[in-house]
């Protein structure tokens, strides 16, 4: 081996070495790599085979130089692997019914001993601000007796203040008048249902979707039929006028703002066209926003809301994903269907817990939440790309994989012959839940898909991967 | 005057004095009064008048001597009044609907003007025990990741295991297992509901009903039949057989322990009976027992799900009326229908806030609760005996009214020319808040009764029943 070809081998070892750093997480997206300088001493090699191994690194889209400051690993890695296409589904309305599964997933969720990439929970480990929890404390301590007593529907107005103003701030004019409180966003979105439809109608709504939304939709007794849905687009709107010309359609669910499993986000465009069509026809839009502010890149996505002349959209969200989930606190912004919603969440329990909501009001208040939401946001495009890098390191050909630019899951489509039923049996034997795709459909269609929460992502969650694209992998047969 | 003429007019103005202010709670139930040495030196009146002013309240029941202690004013005051009779509602399932009256009367619970004796909202001025907020600010300061995720369905273990361990101690044996936490008792109402029950169905129901249930059953589509119901004992077990046999009955709910607006308490061995008549006919009960901690005299009462042999009683009860409202933590003990409220419970609202649970399970763990359950039993009980007093002194002739043995409430019956409806607006203008018959049925019947609040009991209540029973009065024309 001459002395070129040692080198040459030498700053490929480097640029692997650290491409591998990367992708485990040691330095996470955004991060500063270590300077060519240090990386000569320490490993001991001249800083021309550092500077190669940078830009080799560089060439792959692994890292990024900032004049002035040194080298970075970039914040969306760039993916070999293809997107899953526009999906599908059976173009007719359908009872949803896959109940057992879907609690079974849920349950795996408070299983400490598994690798947690099923349920899509936030990562409640390290980003519940200090602050909140200090407020909650501080209150309780009050022993105030509206803190104790029932905050009646609309529910608590210093936190429908804040949500409306936040609202504003990104053009959606509302008023805390226009807000009702809820336990959660599935709470809104079942409030919404009920106050829209009756048992037999007809709800368009994205695919895939989460699994949440159709369990509702199950309860309720209401049918679900499926629109196309582009991976990162969302709903297609001309599939929707097309089913909205051949269905009786009573209403239509999207999640605007990274659909969960797909990531999605509805262009600004699409949203205004969407809500005019369904509002040419006099049909209710609920539109779901909890990952609204959990965006990677660019600006605050708006919302559908936004551009409701008629009061026919009904805007759901939470802080459950971006905040804190074991607070419930979520709000519906309905329109025209507000008297009803408050009845509805009446008859449903009364009221939201109120300590909860003082103490998210509170901290909102404070300005502590847009500070938080820099850092969450930060925190959960790392671990996306993390993910998707362990997915496409480790899961056979012909795996697909989004490219969300908000949220905390990745949807994954799997090669052909893959079951994601059998495979979700196969990782549970190996300590890993994930959540197959035949809970994200009505008619169960998303065999060979997966979605995977990356808001836990550790060093864990790496091997996880690697045993998760080997039990795929043993699937080929 | 003679002086034996004199004297006799002296004892009685003592003695109507000291009534006056038993009613307006300056002695309340169960406490000491001044004794007659004191009395004598106070009002200098000799040691005879104040013993003969005693006497004569001793007679008309108002005070008790305890040997060794002293005088005290009785725990339960005697009425001049006459009950309410067994009621006769309307023997038709009847579709519910009087839901804008009853969201204004829950409104009026928000507003600090009004003196309430409207919504049943506990007192929480002065019962929330210090140490339970003392609890949930320590668990929140703590900032652990399991108090800030999601307690998914069955709910929080803790919680469910102090649930049943209080259950066990009233001879109703559950285990952790048989319970799912809620997010309050009208929720725990509602899953049961909707577990047991399609639209269109037929609920039979105590008739007057807490509002709260009627509308539920108006929310969910479901028919009322409205069973003839004791002001003492509860539902008529004879018209339920009755009823049964003469219509299709898809589940029954009663609020057996201090039935809201009754104050009923269904006997043990009726609450036998009734389980095992339902049982027959494989219609599961539903049970409320939300005040069955709120008992003013004797032993805790039983649970009719004691008696469920067969897993069809649907237990359901909360910590809001007799520890915390705003907490909004509740539960149901389903039986056999386990599965499907915990599905239900997802699809509501995912989970019960946790926090609120953990406090609560800390508290109970403490053995705070039954401490705190003694002290607002006898506040209650005596805040009861007042207002019932206010009462029999300030409406008109032809007025009965309930005599509870446990709860928040009074069932006040008019005379028969005065319309409650008439009687909220008027008294809204006035600045007090009351409930109107018409909202405890389906058929809205009880157009002459009023329920009354006596958890806020103070000096300004019994002004405003004087003034209530004026209007009541200038109602006769």
């Amino acid at each position: 081996m001459n002395q070129r070809k040692q080198d040459s081998f030498l700053y490929e070892q480097v640029a692997t070495d650290l491409a591998d750093l990367i992708r485990l997480g040691t330095f996470r997206a955004g991060e500063r790599i270590p300077s060519v300088r240090q990386m000569s001493r320490q490993r001991k090699i001249s800083i021309t085979t550092v500077l190669q191994a940078y830009m080799l690194l560089e060439n792959q889209g692994l890292i990024e130089t900032r004049p002035q400051s040194g080298y970075y690993v970039r914040s969306n890695l760039p993916l070999l692997l293809p997107e899953p296409e526009m999906s599908t589904p059976q173009q007719d309305p359908t009872l949803v019914s896959v109940r057992e599964l879907v609690m079974m997933v849920l349950k795996d969720s408070t299983n400490p001993d598994l690798i947690q990439l099923g349920a899509a929970i936030p990562n409640t480990e390290f980003v519940i601000p200090v602050k909140l929890n200090r407020i909650m404390a501080s209150l309780s301590r009050k022993n105030e007796h509206q803190y104790n007593s029932y905050d009646i529907p609309p529910g608590n107005e210093a936190l429908r203040i804040q949500i409306a103003q936040r609202a504003v701030g990104i053009g959606c004019n509302l008023t805390h008048t226009d807000v009702v409180t809820t336990s959660g966003c599935l709470e809104a979105f079942t409030l919404s249902l009920r106050s829209v439809c009756h048992p037999g109608d007809t709800v368009a709504i994205e695919s895939p979707m989460y699994f949440g939304v159709l369990q509702v939709l199950e309860s309720l007794g209401l049918r679900a039929l499926e629109i196309p849905t582009h991976p990162r687009d969302g709903i297609s709107i001309s599939a929707l006028r097309f089913a909205i010309e051949h269905n009786p359609i009573h209403a239509c669910l999207v999640l605007s703002n990274f659909n969960n499993p797909l990531g999605s986000c509805i262009p600004d465009e699409n949203k205004q066209t969407l809500v005019e069509l369904l509002a040419q026809h006099e049909i209710p839009l609920i539109e779901g926003d909890v990952c609204g502010e959990l965006y990677f890149t660019g600006m605050r996505p708006s919302v559908c809301k936004t551009y409701d002349r008629k009061g026919l959209v009904l805007l759901c969200s939470s802080f459950s994903k971006d905040l804190v989930p074991g607070y419930r606190v979520g709000w519906v912004a309905p329109g025209r269907f507000k008297s009803t919603i408050e009845w509805l969440k009446y008859t449903t329990n009364v009221a939201t817990a109120t300590l909860p909501q003082v103490a998210i009001a509170k901290f909102l208040e404070s300005g502590g939440y847009d500070h938080h939401l820099r850092s969450i946001r930060r925190l959960y495009a790392g671990f996306i790309t993390q993910l998707s890098q362990a997915v496409e390191h480790y899961f056979p050909e012909g795996t697909r994989v989004t490219r969300p630019n908000g949220g905390i899951v990745l949807w994954v489509q799997l090669p052909d012959y893959a079951d994601s039923l059998e495979l979700y049996k196969q990782a549970l034997q190996v300590g890993i839940t994930l959540a197959p795709g035949y809970i994200f459909s009505a008619t169960h269609q998303y065999k060979n898909f997966i979605r995977l929460n990356a808001a836990w992502w550790s060093y864990e969650t790496d091997r996880a991967m690697k045993r998760l694209g080997e039990l795929v992998a043993e699937q080929e047969r």
